[in-house]
């Protein structure tokens, strides 16, 4: 079966109400395009427990900052439904922005109606480095949900602030859905897959392996007994190649989210580097 | 066939539930209890377009300032079931803040996910006395909104720019739900239905009696042709008791919220004033 690529709204909406009636479950994933094997790992998973599956492809322009890289983001439409088809996706739902947010309307608080997640979850972490950046993520996110109405939505591990704030929402919202979390997808030497990477020179990738060597390295010492939160930190800082410009590495419970001195079972470990000026984040759950 | 008084969020879901499967449509009329005629009319209007009806009540913690009257706001659940029983009503839904909010929750946007109106909708009007109130307004409405699934929500155009703002919530967050405005009831000398009433002294009451005075006068100008919005500006003023003090007289096209010089098809004129210490609005569309 072909899958569908729709543009609309309406039509999504309608083409959703018919599995509805059929008592379809519905899976969806949510993305920004230039799909990678990451994303491919969040469809298999949707399609392995869902009846049906929608993956959304949208750069949504609220969650980027003024400086940030919304017009050089990577753009893919073609192959990204290429992906879709070869996994067996029912439908490719590919909005333009005004479809999205309508017409002749600013894209700023003024004029739009905003999901703005707790500041205890949202001022740290890449939301410290990105202001705004997780309002517009849920506000994106809660309008899809409201469109697709799945049962099921896949969400990269990868994205761990982002994970938490969206299961976050579901509960402060009141929603039926269940969040699906999936584990990240790494190249084979360790870095974690990126829609991003596609910047990064040969000698900035090279020193971008350096994260995840980072977070391996913790993740040996935390399995050999060492839980002080500060050696681990310091371990981290020293594995991590001198050219990124580091900006954080946090040890969250990933329960409540709070800071720990001490590591334990559900921990977060984030870190956020630009190498160049490619900012990435990798994590790991211990 | 009896009311059912439902406290927790899950039983309310299941019974939401069974009358999807019969596909009944399902109308919701918001309150923060103390019922009134005016209530009773949005209850009517729900019972008359909708197969079952559920009446919230719930005096909204998020959306009271620290100033206002949270505790002393009138509670009457007793009254308001018994009432809610003789319109036909399906579901009372009367959920503790705990039940609402979640234990152990700073209620602010420290803790919760919020949803935030448009500025230009909220930081005027009433939202200029009441910061953060629509905040608090529109995100329980959409946490009833997930919980209840109606197909229709009655809200009274006494409140307009509630109904306003939620209108656009429904837009602007891709809702399948109608919002049915219902209109101002009034005494038989014209003071438009609050659960505050309660609160005015009979010296207050009379003073109040100029707002809806005020309101009558613009409007017998306006269907003599007057549409210079400072005229009726002044009018109302001339009209308004000395004793209350003005918060403001608003003249808004309610299509887009823009404050209007000249009068035209659809304009909301509003007005909030003092009596006492008793925050009063009104309004009227011409």
């Amino acid at each position: 079966m072909k899958v569908q690529l729709l543009n609309k709204i309406l039509e999504v909406k309608e083409q959703i109400k018919d599995w509805k009636k059929e008592n379809y479950t519905i899976g969806l994933v949510p993305t920004m395009g230039a799909l990678h094997a990451g994303h491919a790992s969040l469809i298999k998973k949707a399609k392995e427990i869902s009846d049906k599956v929608v993956v959304s492809v949208f750069v949504n322009p609220i969650q980027f900052g003024p400086s940030e890289d919304f017009n050089k983001y990577p753009r893919k439409i073609d192959s990204d439904v290429e992906i879709c088809e070869s996994l067996g996706v029912d439908v490719v739902f590919n909005p333009a922005a005004e479809e999205m947010y309508g017409k002749n309307k600013n894209l700023s608080n003024n004029d739009l109606t905003f999901v703005c997640p707790p500041y205890n979850y949202v001022d740290c972490l890449c939301g410290k480095a990105r202001p705004g950046h997780f309002d517009g993520v849920a506000t994106v996110v809660l309008k899809l949900f409201n469109i697709v109405r799945p049962d099921y939505a896949f969400f990269g591990q990868k994205d761990a602030q982002q994970l938490f704030i969206l299961k976050n929402m579901v509960k402060d919202l009141n929603l039926d859905i269940t969040i699906v979390p999936c584990p990240i997808v790494r190249e084979e030497d360790g870095l974690a897959l990126s829609s991003r990477n596609v910047y990064l020179s040969m000698e900035e990738r090279k020193n971008a392996l350096s994260i995840s060597k980072a977070l391996r390295e913790i993740k040996k010492l935390y399995n050999d007994g060492i839980i002080d939160v500060k050696i681990l930190f310091d371990t981290a800082v020293s594995v991590l190649d001198k050219h990124l410009e580091l900006d954080y590495i946090e040890f969250r419970d990933f329960e409540t989210f709070q800071p720990l001195k001490e590591v334990r079972e559900n921990t977060l470990v984030a870190i956020a580097a630009k190498s160049g000026t490619t900012r990435l984040i990798d994590n790991e759950i211990l």
